[in-house]
């Protein structure tokens, strides 16, 4: 980084507990972090609940390029884990963050991701509460890379998961497919395509809170990250033993999105969303859930999507022309660090 | 690595989500850390708490090389978080832990190191609830880093932390200093010199609990790791506005330690620590609470090395001439990648 000096870059020392490590914690990100728990700075953060269902769940984001359109690792670390725990139907809460970082990363790069943290931190109403920074050499990691770690409440009631799908239920996406791993390949590949595709990078725990007050016929939610639609839809029917059927013509996709993959031969259905989740709801709720989340949601292009059947742990995908094609787990070309 | 077939490595397809990160999931890690919580395989892993204060504590471990005697970056990545945790005050009951790995990283090492992980829980007496695994293409990381995040339950009446410390509190350490982080120069660097040092990587929440229960004069605990002692007790002494006063001919340093550090030029008061820990005690229960280090704790060279007194934060070392030596953070050549 030509004319950027030492003190702008993060050092070796920076990551080796002493003064360095000091300083950058106090300068880079306290101020953006800061809440009565962090702030007591000790070996481990504490916090008090009352007793009942703790959620839990990790994810190291490795994301490249660390900004991409529509959003940036920062703000990724932060609604990827709110959202694992949301469709789990927990109400995220605490964050931790811990990050690994190049030699030579610029603190300018570290400042804007650490802000865009706070600011989705802020957004999706969940404190970031304990932290860790190690530093590597040069050449030993790719920038920057953070693991965050989310813990959440499961409200008393809810009741999630395989074992309530039954024949009959209904499968709801909250809006257009593909975009986030769309968006990041484009801007990472040198295909020569001027796009307009961005991330649809969102916190879902808002959104998801309501539906889970107003509807009880929800049986299980999924985010349609790494895989997509197709891998967690498969997913789906092999822990529950159960087929579904998705309707081709009926799955959300942005005209966009849809010329440039089919110009280099991508499937929408297996790309990353991150701020797009499945629901599976029975029958009778379907069409006033699909309601609430295109008015309430702002979710304008919600489908209803599929049905769930009793099978054998099938996806099915019936074409326009009639046809079914089976879908399964993303296997072959991979598509890495796309979160 | 000569002679490997592929599917001994691990591939970019390993992180992307679809049907390898099944299998490496399948094949590689629940085997080993199976239990109850973990093998639902949600998006959120769920545990029921009573009321009460939880800890946490995160830790990113990038340690080079990641098997060094005594231990590997699996059993550190355990323990390491385990002890902040231990040290809070709090007893450790869950860890997340999230791989980041680089492509081609063999799968045997993987499994050696799930296998440490596995184990150094089961000795902790911990549960791993949630985990994710990314890839990295060659040359976007070194080997293997991995985050763990510790979540554990504060016992009613624990009250430790700075506002505790009073003049006269005494200072002791559980065994010798310096051995894990010369032990991981030592198997980095080609020094030429054959030593016997190995790491002191243990888990601390043992007899940590058991001190607790015994000794109501506890004000205050750290383990001594980045920054070693002389790091760890300035930032006491900062955050407490106390003077510390340590005595150089108290400090437990193995006499290989000793040797190879004098050498070297080295301090073993910077060194970093893995299954070491301060603890300030009221002078009361000073001589007892060793006495219990050394027989139950198995603690040999556990030692009272240091008094607390009224002052500004600064930490001296009482030399063997008599004189006084203030020690501060640690700073200048950074021992990077020693956890």
């Amino acid at each position: 980084m030509p004319g950027m000096k030492d003190k702008e870059l993060v050092l070796l020392a920076h990551g080796d507990g002493g003064l360095l490590s000091r300083r950058l914690l106090e300068k880079h990100f306290l101020p953006c972090f800061s809440n009565e728990i962090l702030s007591e700075l000790s070996d481990a953060s504490v916090f008090t609940v009352e007793g009942g269902r703790v959620a839990v769940s990790t994810d190291s984001f490795v994301i490249d390029p660390i900004f991409f359109p529509g959003g940036d690792i920062g703000k990724l670390a932060v609604y990827g884990t709110v959202n694992d725990l949301a469709v789990s139907g927990a109400r995220p809460a605490y964050l931790t963050a811990s990050f690994i970082i190049e030699e030579g990363f610029p603190l300018t790069d570290l400042d804007k991701i650490v802000l865009s943290m706070a600011e989705a931190a802020r957004r999706a109403g969940v404190k970031i509460i304990a932290g860790d920074t190690k530093v590597v050499g040069r050449g030993q990691a790719d920038k920057i890379f953070i693991t965050t770690t989310g813990i959440g409440f499961l409200p008393p009631g809810v009741d999630l998961g395989y074992h309530r799908l039954e024949p009959g239920d209904r499968v709801i996406v909250n809006g257009s497919l593909g975009n986030h791993g769309l968006a990041v390949l484009l801007q990472r590949e040198t295909f020569g395509i001027a796009s307009q595709v961005e991330s649809d990078c969102a916190p879902l725990n808002l959104i998801i809170e309501k539906l889970l007050q107003r509807f009880e016929g929800i049986k299980l939610m999924r985010d349609l990250t790494r895989g997509g639609l197709a891998t967690n839809a498969k997913e789906i029917a092999l822990a529950s033993k159960a087929d579904i059927w998705l309707e081709e013509q009926a799955l959300p996709v942005d005209e966009a999105v849809k010329g440039v993959t089919e110009m280099l031969g991508l499937d929408p259905l297996y790309l990353a969303n991150e701020g797009k989740f499945l629901v599976i709801v029975s029958a009778g709720e379907a069409d006033t859930l699909l309601s609430f989340l295109k008015e309430e949601g702002r979710s304008g292009n919600a489908s209803l999507i599929g049905e769930v059947k009793a099978g054998k742990g099938n996806v099915y995908l019936k074409t326009a022309l009639g046809g079914a094609r089976k879908l399964n787990l993303l296997a072959g070309a991979p598509l890495p660090r796309i979160c």
